[in-house]
């Protein structure tokens, strides 16, 4: 039986993707994953067999690549980022245990720089202190769930970091969010949306928490909204650590 | 005047640092960290001028690379994981901008795979839902600030990861946490511990929230708190998103 990789490649550019995440796709018989992800590193894999499936198959894709490994083929099975943050590592694991012991191919999780790490590194140092990482898609979470997250990351004073915070068709949760987040915190909290960070056309914002909505947020940001600490200078956000200097 | 590159160097091992963070230690004219740290990377360093300090000692590194900027020294300041997480962004930005413009050096922050993305992997797929990330470090924290997060967070049923979990002088904290987080979670909700992740002696243990502080913990490990969905099969630990297969 073959052995299935998942593999984290960061942001997209392969100058952010590990050197065990690339030997991973190097020496795979079989990559498997999302089109657009799969086309972010189509110079690595050259002509091996291709797996690519559109948004939203995502429990297809992991059976093609269970297929793939009982059939005896290593696979790799990308996820953008890390594939162990809201990535492709959940389902395939979830599956794979599922399966009778003796059909179970072997796993193993690759680790990588996920759009919380490559925005806070754009944005300056905006997680030098706790933080919670919430994700407003509401596909496959109950609305209400997310909400009482986001008031208790809220209450908690932590740095807060939104992943999927808009789509074309979920335009309204982002503004539910920021109505929950002003009646803990002040108006005028940095607030800072990286997207497409690491890719082309990466553009990074800096706004406050009572007008960071009417900036240009797609499926492709990450927003970060500082703690009481935050600031901004010169184009930076940092939240202090605390250091007397 | 030089440039000042802060580099996350993941875990420790050369295989899982970004080929973009490995350059700008191998382009650096001066290494700058703590000593422990810079060993691990060694083999990248050479002849270069090396600025080690000792634990403890973050301003008095800044100071010094700040220093040989100013001399017009391109200086690598690196962290272990990710510079952006609990890692030497914050200080050495904040140092930077309390400077007067003229004197600023340039700086950029290169993200590493941080202690959270690393035990994540190995553990299988514990941070598939949203979560928090807290130190237990109360050194520049107040401790009641602390546990009011550790509050919040299992009031919002996240996942929890806790850095500095426990040093030699400080083990009362850990304990402090499990007696909050019973009064919220299940006792059998799994926790997984990973110390030295990607490092010699990588040890993965998987716990409950009742029994996991009778485990080794050091000021190595990192801690993962599941949350009310998180299951332990074969020896991983799993949060399930909720798809359907």
């Amino acid at each position: 039986m073959g052995k299935i990789m998942i593999v984290g490649i960061g942001p997209g550019n392969i100058s952010d993707m590990t050197p065990k995440a690339r030997l991973a796709i190097e020496t795979a018989d079989v990559i498997a994953g999302y089109n657009v992800y799969i086309n972010l590193i189509a110079e690595l894999i050259g002509d091996k067999k291709v797996i690519g499936t559109s948004m939203m198959q995502e429990v297809k894709r992991c059976q093609m690549a269970i297929d793939e490994a009982a059939a005896g083929k290593n696979v790799a099975l990308i996820s953008s980022g890390d594939a162990g943050i809201y990535g492709m590592a959940g389902l395939i694991i979830d599956m794979i245990l599922n399966l009778p012991e003796s059909e179970r191919p072997q796993f193993e999780v690759i680790a990588g720089i996920s759009a919380v790490n490559a925005a806070a590194a754009i944005l300056g140092a905006p997680l030098m202190h706790d933080f919670a990482v919430i994700s407003l898609s509401d596909l496959l979470t109950d609305w209400e769930v997310i909400k009482k997250r986001v008031e208790c990351a809220a209450t908690g004073d932590f740095v807060i970091a939104l992943y999927n915070p808009k789509s074309k068709k979920r335009v309204q949760n982002i503004l539910e969010v920021q109505e929950i987040l002003l009646k803990y915190k002040d108006k005028n909290t940095p607030v800072g949306i990286v997207t497409n960070a690491g890719r082309l056309n990466e553009q990074k914002i800096i706004s406050t928490l009572e007008n960071f909505t009417s900036e240009e947020i797609n499926m492709f940001s990450l927003v970060l909204i500082g703690n009481s600490q935050t600031y901004v200078k010169a184009g930076f956000m940092i939240t202090p650590r605390g250091y007397d200097f």
